[in-house]
């Protein structure tokens, strides 16, 4: 880490190898963006502009021209790339949550400076120029919203995120990102300020965040679609708090054991509907009898819990929303209770576009890596770009102990494969 | 209300009916423990003396005599009996819970008294006597310490007993019981103060604290047994958490769904049981992701519950624990879960004397009651006597919204049955 911490500003355009390369990036990162127990580089402060400002120096000392669009993200081009044609953008994220760790979102940023260095050494002239859009702000930890960075170039930041307050600084969202030089009126006005005719496509290089990759020995892979979700936050089973002595059991209504056979049922549905190929993960995290109530001796009247469902098919979404509210009613029917539904949160899954899953499939291939597409469960600023109608695309890297903690563990070895993938990709179609 | 509580002292020997007398005795109760929201009857405190001291007055009122026994009970008895004959005791408690209701122990109480002055009326000489046994303390409410004035008796009120403190006055019960002149030595030593000898029988009526007779249109029945149970306050049921989005099915150690099927696995075997004639109830009354890790989008990696299983058996509470520990491993397999336990608490079972079942059900049937035993849920005195060796039974009244809150509701025509009970019983053997 010492040795890989030495390589500064006048040694990054060295004729280094890749791996090398990348690990000095991600060790100066450590050094100056770690809190003593992670990463921590909350957006539009001066922690985001400090990891920007490490991977502004890489390209400059590489040669490459770099410019700050509408909302404060940089761009790294090629200095004859005038900007005018279009290109393959290939995007991710600077800032990181609170205590998080290196990989998520730099990774993707390593990646994109790794290819345009490839490119370079390589001497090739590409019909379509390839840039790399390092975004701010993809995380909501701080503010509550996600995807600030690539949301304001498309006018869908309105005045609730932009009032909301960070919980690292207590500035308002607003505040910050005048602070950071950016003129909020265009996206105030909802303009689109990011020209999707400039750009041929959006690819997107992430750690993945769970651990699928790990488990089936995928060092990396393409990504289908981005899950979206249909949410409740509070769903109240209230039955009838009564003697756990006293009561038996025709004569109950109890919220856990109603509870327990709901879940039962979702389970079985969720299991036969993967069987058929569905694309589905099903969660209650958060489940609680009502602590001024409940006691050991007493039937439980009444259970409060959440319920989420993924997927990277609206229509999957639907269908198990429907199954979900159907099973309710008939656990309620058969066991006396009643559930109550606060109000349906939906977010929109994005599906990645087929051309463009073909042609990272296909650089997949080429690479020797295994024909294995993959659904992201977490959102991600590819996202923003494919419901935008701008043609993207995502590689997964394999990441041990998921992320948003200081043990995400991504191998730089995958993270070279990886972006072996987005080199063929941009360099074959060219 | 206001004119059954005008039935005062000098009131209560007039040749008013056993159903006006009831309603007189309740209405003073009421008036004089009531504490604005329902009925609160602190054991060794004004408030229990002052329903005792209201019993008192009725006997005296009827010309029966009233002793104190070494533990601050009193004992009803006929002018002429000397105690010196083994007798028939009709017992109940004095005291209440805060904020409870009216009818609890105090219906028992009435019963006896009513007993006591229809055998007066009816001029009959009795071979076994009768007398009313009033108890102090058999609520744990306020020093977490059930059945005080009854263990007392048996010599089995301990050092930690007497340590506890009353959540109402902040006192010991070492402290309240010496105010009420209580001399603690004996107790202290574990003498036995209550001579078995002397006891043909103790017999208490209880409301019902269940739904069961409401249910089953029994106005009054007789009780099989009194349940014990076994328990872990805690069972920790540890999965592993993960992002909601990101862990698939396969590669989830999801505590919610695991502790769901192990409810599910249960309830099962429950109804399997019930269907093969055993006595069973069982309760996870307190269930909760923790609230410090849980979130909607992270699969929960842990689940904490409790559990209690109940029953007049006690191998059916040993056999139903085997099979819930052994689910709890098979779940632990399939889901990749582990459940940790805390101790293990036992209650043992009270069985109610054959004899005396036989001798109630009789009397019972030949005041054209079901035939129709219940168990009961709840602890009662009736199980200390029961568990000395004392030949007990109890009788059931009806009753609706439970017990242990002002919503108790029992009809005196009810109360007068259950007396009809006791009564033929006491009566008819003699």
């Amino acid at each position: 880490m010492s040795t890989a911490a030495a390589i500064g500003p006048d040694h990054w355009a060295l004729d280094v190898g890749e791996h090398a390369l990348a690990d000095a990036i991600f060790a100066r990162l450590a050094a100056e963006t770690g809190d003593g127990v992670g990463i921590t580089r909350e957006c539009y402060s001066d922690r985001e502009d400090a990891a920007l400002a490490i991977f502004s120096e890489v390209a400059r000392a590489h040669g490459f021209e770099i410019d700050t669009d509408a909302a404060g993200n940089l761009v790294v081009r090629f200095s004859d790339d005038d900007g005018t044609r279009p290109a393959h953008y290939i995007g991710s994220h600077a800032d990181s949550v609170p205590q998080g760790g290196n990989y998520d979102g730099a990774a993707g940023i390593v990646a994109g400076l790794l290819c345009l260095i490839r490119i370079k050494r390589s001497g090739r002239e590409l019909g379509t120029p390839v840039r790399v859009l390092m975004l701010r702000g993809e995380e909501s930890a701080f503010y509550g919203r996600a995807n600030i960075g690539s949301r304001s170039l498309f006018g869908i930041l309105d005045e609730k995120d932009l009032a909301a307050k960070s919980r690292g600084t207590g500035r308002t969202l607003a505040e910050a990102m005048s602070a950071s030089g950016i003129d909020l009126a265009p996206i105030r006005e909802g303009q689109v300020l990011f020209d999707a005719a400039k750009a041929a496509s959006y690819l997107e290089l992430h750690i993945e965040q769970g651990p699928v990759m790990t488990d089936r020995a995928l060092p990396a892979a393409v990504v289908s679609g981005i899950r979206g979700n249909l949410r409740h936050r509070k769903v109240i089973c209230r039955g009838e708090a009564g003697h756990s002595g006293t009561v038996p059991r025709w004569l109950r209504k109890d919220a856990v054991f109603a509870f327990a056979e709901l879940v039962g049922r979702l389970d079985e549905h969720w299991r036969v509907l993967l069987e058929r190929g569905l694309d589905l993960v099903v969660t209650t995290g958060i489940v609680g009898t009502d602590p001024d109530e409940h006691a050991i001796s007493r039937v439980p009247g009444e259970l409060i819990f959440s319920f989420e469902v993924r997927s990277q098919s609206h229509d999957t979404l639907e269908g198990f929303y429907e199954l979900f509210r159907s099973e309710c009613r008939a656990v309620g029917q058969q066991r006396g209770v009643v559930f109550e539904f606060d109000d349906r949160v939906y977010a929109e899954p994005a599906r990645m576009n087929d051309k463009i899953i073909e042609m990272l499939s296909k650089a997949a291939a080429d690479c020797d890596l295994a024909p294995q597409t993959l659904p992201s469960g977490a959102g991600h600023d590819a996202a923003v770009f494919a419901n935008a109608g701008i043609p993207s695309g995502m590689v997964f890297v394999r990441n041990a102990n998921g992320s948003h903690n200081p043990h995400e563990d991504m191998d730089v070895d995958d993270l070279i494969k990886g972006t072996d993938v987005l080199y063929k990709a941009v360099t074959s179609s060219n």
